[in-house]
């Protein structure tokens, strides 16, 4: 596992370059706005979206340098929702990856034009940049996935139910269903993005690695909701227990959180059963798997 | 002319049902959220970008059945940059088109979530909506300059300006600049965006168009800087003198009414002259362009 561990590592400081070449400069005009773009989506986060597009890659015989502009884009648009998010109006967060958010470190007019900016980008690059290898129709698809994902039907759509359900009691079945919108619509993004590079790929294939995908994003949602209550702000890089303080519903307290790491361990198994038949191949994908179950942070 | 502008009519009438088909039910879950979509977009404004789409068509030989797409994209990124700049963050303005703002008919998270998703639309139906008909490598131009003008050295850029820019005293090349970016960007790509629709079209034609469409977008601030200060708030449908009570700087607080006027009828003239070589085929296009400078609201 030490040599995937390292590749992952690889596709970090990887994806910290393509991300720092896409983005304009600091100096651009103007300025202020520019040096917001490059605070917010430079040197933070686990990128677990681009490792996520790599590794499926890695597992369908695609080299890394056909996937960094599909990694940009998923990591942009999760970018913008969290500069987004953080808002004083949505979840008004002071910390964001160990860094004051967007519009504590600027203001807050800046932070909505930060995130409006990283939203076109992202599909500016994908219909245009020189380093996207893919064919005209492959990268169609790709937007096309995109912004499904990030739609009113994908992750906006779930960031309105997760607005709606503070204070609210929610039912487990109520809960999955926001957070497979909310985060759940761009994990399967940077799975199927990384997919729609391959010329023709199964049918049966694909929808091994859309299950994984789907195992891993709300896996990765009752982990978060764990860390909430077991963790300390520190670790965490944002405040501990704001969700919970938010009167937002958790996994821990609808189901508690004995309940909580039972279904957890469920997800991480369903996710690594969906890719038996990927043989060795996938095993960034199981090493990214038990980043999402066993992070920390 | 009486011809020229039944068509214009027809083709908002068109547009209209356009974006009614293609924004999501006000049914889809959660049903607040697409209820605050439908009700920024639809039912409102003067559909100018969507009308310069469908007359640059003519001028090319494009029916409009080939450009309800792209007039739809120009016209939900439109709306969603209005639904941003309303916020109380931003220009915290309560009328838009004589209705509440979508933040003030709603509230600001909803308004925030609106426009976020009406950007992802844009893209996602260029990308795929089934009523596009141009080639994949057509439509990837259009979704490149699109997020161009959309993005931070576009639209959003040239919001940023603004803002920078209240209580600020502004040269005229200034002003212009702000507005280049803030107006002008997406005006352009409208007219771009239709003649991306054609084919091959011959570099000169397209300079020309483009030409045509830097001068009335630039028309289109400066006679909005005169209506902030000769019309009312009744016939604007948003509110009167907002920008001058805001300390914006505007063309008739720089370099005053008179010689603003002046500046409108030369852009006026020079939109016109850019499209001599078109012949009749334009007379839409110079009926958007009369309306622009001839505008009450």
């Amino acid at each position: 596992m030490l040599n995937v561990r390292n590749r992952l590592q690889a596709w970090q400081e990887r994806i910290e370059s393509v991300l720092d070449e896409i983005l304009p400069p600091a100096s651009t005009h103007p300025a202020k706005l520019h040096e917001a773009l490059r605070y917010s989506v430079l040197d933070g986060g686990k990128r677990m979206r681009p490792l996520l597009v790599y590794a499926t890659g890695e597992a369908l015989g695609i080299a890394p340098e056909h996937l960094d502009v599909q990694a940009a884009a998923v990591e942009l648009i999760h970018v913008y929702s969290l500069v987004h998010d953080d808002l004083p109006a949505m979840d008004d967060d002071d910390l964001r990856r160990g860094k004051p958010t967007c519009h504590k470190a600027f203001d807050e007019p800046t932070a909505i034009l930060v995130g409006d900016a990283l939203q076109a980008l992202a599909f500016q690059i994908l219909a245009a940049h020189p380093r996207m290898t893919a064919s005209p129709a492959q990268r169609l698809r790709m937007i096309e996935q995109l912004g499904q994902a990030a739609g009113s039907r994908g992750m906006v759509g779930g960031q309105a139910l997760d607005l709606a359900a503070v204070g609210q009691q929610l039912t487990e079945i109520e809960l999955e269903n926001m957070h497979i919108h909310k985060t759940g619509a761009l994990i399967r993004a940077s799975v199927l993005l990384a997919a729609y590079s391959v010329d023709a790929i199964d049918v049966e294939r694909l929808q091994q690695l859309d299950h994984f995908a789907k195992c891993i994003g709300l896996a990765f949602q009752v982990q978060d909701d764990i860390l909430d209550v077991e963790s300390d702000t520190q670790t965490l890089g944002k405040t501990r227990g704001a969700d919970a303080a938010a009167g937002k519903p958790t996994y821990s307290s609808i189901i508690g959180l004995s309940a909580s790491k039972m279904k957890l361990q469920d997800l991480y198994d369903e996710a690594l059963n969906a890719l038996v038949s990927l043989g060795d191949s996938a095993d960034s994908l199981r090493c990214c798997a038990e980043f999402t179950v066993k992070r920390i942070r």
